[in-house]
This record gives structure tokens, C-alpha cells and sequence, in this order.
């Protein structure tokens, strides 16, 4: 199977896209016009970095799109359509079973979210998967980072953790120890780390509310700092109010505090919101059905500060850096 | 250095990016408005498949763009802005030369351009890079594929071939063969491998007056199949009339053929016109001050018939596929 027999069998589908997509798969360019301004993210997933060679295509097919459309959640927007750039190793561009697995699970999130495949790029390579997402959304209603204000809230959708813990279990199992509650708990936790839910609704029941947002990808102690610096603005995190699964509780405090605050992955968002609408944060966070909890709150000293039962702690973590880990 | 000061330090630039671009790096996504439709396209290269390890790294970030920009350039798109994935091995992330000079070339074609990098990913892996470009387009003028009509003219801008030339002299000098002319020849048409120059003058300058256009990658025998798919007609293109290089031309027929037919990379577009409009392409060629060369025309039978000298010849050539090659 050559590379334009591999996108036409599993790639181009016979489905109507949006009204927004003027010229889809199989031309130079695709031509998008969503009628105003378009909220843009790329995110690459390699082969033994962002996951291991032994994890279903599904998942994976899932969470190459999943990271990308909560980043448009992160900003509020709406998902409109998403570019994929594929490098495949020469066995996976004949393995049948794979390669639908891998569009099956692609395309059933996009397909929850109205999300157009609308080009993309085959080739020979190590196992990457680079997916560009396109969304809409009011420039000046935008979720951004920098828009926090001293005295808001700081709040947390979901859990924190779970996928750092499964990523634990999973390398002490690969690992060769024997650990039967490993396996265990992974089977319980493995899909926070695989199949990752993109908060998208949440996002955008939160216009108007929040005042800043970002989607934690490389744990909480890492992504944090970026609204505070784009906000020039410190803040206080309760530890003791990390919202965390009985999975995560069950473990050690230390293990417990350092996946919930700097595991990655999680893709829940983070956001801010005036201490006013409290009630306006839980109907938006009803209405998206996700669980929201209130960790803190922004201030106007800088820094990041870290407390358990109302004292300070001191934790040296950090977020998840790809050059540096 | 870790991966933020990695993009603080080569990607993100103080110079104010187009109107268009409502908000650039640094958030979960960025803002674009072009006032209309984008057109929208991603390439990504592969070390080992795309380019070697060698390759200088102002050279290859010049590719890099200069691939996507191609694409736009064979829709008649104005170039807007871009996003790049990066996937880095660990001693190219650490390298202050390499990733400088590879920051260098790529930029330096996107101000040529005018063209804003709005966002992107950086992770360790096996060096890949994915981009994204964006482009201004009225739908109804862009230069599809299926736009073609029987009678119309084939024509190549350009040169074909000596990136095929190149980089059959590359693999010679590889393979540790003496070839004292294989260093002279590379010498003189490496640039036209690594160093592509994306027609969008000529792109721009055919809206209104070409049919169909479609860049040269695959090499012309594989590119020009999907215009004749697209616009379900056949083509005769005379192999005498392909624009060649002297280079090129003191090859052995069967090379200059093989190299100009099938190569690859060359990034030239090939175009059909109605014979109408000979003059009017001849002056929009140049305005964009590039060569163009009638090669061939659209005919209703399907099918694709090379000519030498007015007469059929049966040529077994097919375009670059990366899971057949």
C-alpha cells in the first residue's frame, strides 16, 4: 500500500465537513473561513517520549487529537477542524489493524467535537504525529493567559495526578518488577493517562466568567507559573485542596502531592476567575458536566506559594521540560 | 537550557508580526484573523528521509518553510503566518550553532515573505519538522486542481530536475565512491535540493488567468497524475519541451529524463491556461520574474502520453511515495 492508497482508505471520509471548510483533503491547500478569528494550537506527539510503542492505536489516534483541541479549550474556542502530519514507520503503514485502530479512535473525538480532518501529510519515519487544530472564538473574549487579577480565584477542573501515577505504575511494570498492585492500579488509571477528556465545554461555558486559562500539560507547578508570568502576579496554592482521585489519595503524601503537582498530562484546565462569580464558575462547570474545585488564589507579590492547612511548604518540583528531564 | 528558554531564546522575536495576528506565541493557542479564508497546509520533514543528518542547518530551516510555502504558492495564496513542531535529539537542543543557523535560514525566508511564526511545540525525539502555514486566498480564484480543461496548456515555472540531480550525486558521494564530478556537479545544483525557492510571486501573479495549478514534490510524472484525477482528463506533455538546466541536459538522456520527470523536490508549480491567455502568463512569469515553459496540454482521453519529438513514448516512471520507494 502506497502513501496515497494509505490516506484514501483510512483518512478521507465520505461524510459532509463543517460549512466553514470551503476545500478539505486533496488539494495544495485546504480553505477554511470561520467567519471571523481562528484560535490556532500545533502539538507533536513522538514514539517513546509521549508514549510507549505498546499503546493501542486507538488511544494514541485519541490523544494526538485530545492534547490539541484542549489547548482550544484553554482558550475557549469552538472546534472547527484539525490539520495531521504522520510519520509512520514502514511496518505501521502496512498494518492494517493499526492504522484503522489509530483513525478509529482519531475521528471519534473528532467526530464528538465537529471536528473537521481537513489535510495533513504522510511519510516514512519514526513513529510522530504533529496535529494542528483550528477553532473559533471572539478575540476579545478569549481565555489567555494574562488576563488574571490579583485576588481572583484559582480553580482546577477534574482530578490532578492520575495520569502521572498510571505513567508510574506502567514503568516500574515495563520496568520487569514483579508488582501485582501495579497492574491493578494501572488498569484503573491507565485512560487518565491515555485518553485524556479535552475540557472543551467547560471552556466555553467559561467566557465571560473566567479571567485567565490554560490547559495543564506538563503538571500544575509548571503551567501555573506561566499565568503568573504573563500576569505578573504571584499565587498561593492549597495543597490540601488539590482535587485528587482515591486512587491518587490511596498513595503516599509525597507521591500523592508530586503527580497531582507536577505529574503532566492531566489536560484539565486551570483558570481564574473573580472571587464574585463562584456561582457563575459552578453553573458553567455544571452545565459541562465536570467537577470544578477552588486550590487558591491569585496575589499581587510574586511567586508561587504552596500551603498545607493554611501554613506555607516548601516543594521543589517543576513542570514536565522535554530538554531537561 | 531547557525547552521555554530553548523557543525564548531562537524562535521568539521582538518584531511586530502582521495585523492579522491578534495573538502570537506564548499562549495555548494563537489568534489569527485574515479577514476571509486561509489557506491552510502542513509538510513534515524527516531526518534520514527528508534531508541527512549533514545538512546545513540554515539550509534546512529554510526547507522547512519553504516546502509549505510552495503549497500556498500553488493555490495563488499570500503567505500570512506559520507554526513549527520541533522534535529534537538532545545534542541539537544543547547546540547553540546549529539551532541559530537553523533559526536563521528559516526566518530569513518567512521576513522575505512576510510571513509570522504565531505558535508552536518543541520535544526531544528524532529530529522532525512539522509546519503549518497559513495563507490569504479568495475561494473562488484559487488555483485548485480540478480546474483544468481540455485544450488548456501544461506549464512548468522553472527548472525540473536538478534537485533529483543533486541528490543523486549526494548518494554517490555517500556511499564512499570516488567521483571527483559528483563533487563538482553537487556543487553546483545542492542549492536546488536544499535551498527550494516557493513560487508565490508566479502563484499570486496567475489568480485569474491559470485553471489549475499544483507544486512539483513528487516529481512531475506522480504531481501532474492528481491534476488529471482531480479534473478527470488525460495529458500529453512533450519531453523535449521540459525545461532543463545545462547541468542537467550534459546527463545521459535516460538520467535527464528520469531526473526531471520523476525526481522529486523540485517546488516548481506546473499550471494549466487556456492558449488564450499564452501572452498573460508569459507577463505574470515576468512579473515574478520567473522562467516559464509550455510543456505539454490537456486532452479529454485519460490517461497521461509522454511525446519526444511529437511521437508516443512509453516511459515506467511514477512520483515519490514514501511507503513504496
Amino acid at each position: 500500500m502506497g502513501e496515497f492508497e494509505l490516506i484514501r482508505r483510512y483518512f478521507v471520509r465520505a461524510n459532509a465537513p463543517r460549512d466553514e471548510v470551503q476545500l478539505g483533503i486533496g488539494d495544495d491547500c485546504a480553505l477554511l473561513n470561520a467567519g471571523g478569528s481562528l484560535a490556532i494550537s500545533t502539538d507533536m506527539l513522538v514514539e517513546g517520549r509521549h508514549f510507549f510503542r505498546e499503546v493501542a492505536a486507538d488511544a494514541l489516534g485519541h490523544k494526538a487529537l485530545a492534547v490539541n483541541l484542549s489547548d482550544l479549550a484553554a482558550m475557549g474556542a469552538e472546534p472547527i477542524a484539525f490539520t495531521l502530519a504522520l510519520a509512520l514507520p514502514h511496518e505501521r503503514a502496512q498494518d492494517d489493524a493499526w492504522l484503522s485502530d489509530f483513525a478509529r479512535g482519531l475521528f471519534a473525538l473528532a467526530d464528538r467535537h465537529h471536528c473537521a480532518l481537513i489535510g495533513g501529510d504522510t511519510t516514512a519515519g519514526p513513529l510522530a504525529i504533529t496535529i494542528t487544530v483550528f477553532g473559533r472564538v471572539e478575540p476579545a473574549r478569549a481565555l489567555r493567559r494574562d488576563g488574571a487579577r490579583a485576588g481572583d480565584d484559582i480553580w482546577i477542573s477534574g482530578t490532578l495526578g492520575d495520569a502521572a501515577l498510571a505513567l508510574r505504575a506502567m514503568n516500574t511494570i515495563r520496568s520487569g518488577q514483579h508488582c501485582p498492585p501495579c497492574h491493578t492500579l494501572l488498569a484503573r488509571v491507565r485512560h487518565r493517562l491515555e485518553r485524556p477528556e479535552p475540557r472543551v465545554a467547560l471552556g466555553r461555558a467559561l467566557l465571560d466568567i473566567a479571567t485567565s486559562a490554560i490547559d495543564l500539560s506538563d503538571g500544575l507547578a509548571g503551567d501555573i507559573r506561566r499565568v503568573l508570568e504573563r500576569s505578573r502576579l504571584g499565587a498561593e496554592i492549597a495543597l490540601d485542596r488539590l482535587p485528587i482521585s482515591d486512587d491518587l489519595a490511596s498513595q503516599a503524601r509525597a507521591t500523592a502531592w508530586r503527580c497531582a503537582v507536577a505529574g503532566g498530562d492531566d489536560y484539565e484546565l486551570c483558570f481564574t476567575a473573580n472571587p464574585q462569580h463562584r456561582t457563575a464558575v459552578e453553573h458553567a462547570a455544571a452545565n459541562a458536566d465536570v467537577r470544578v474545585t477552588r486550590i487558591g488564589r491569585m496575589v499581587d507579590a510574586p511567586g508561587l506559594t504552596w500551603l498545607n492547612a493554611g501554613e506555607s511548604v516548601a516543594l521543589d518540583v517543576r513542570g514536565y521540560d522535554h530538554f531537561s528531564a
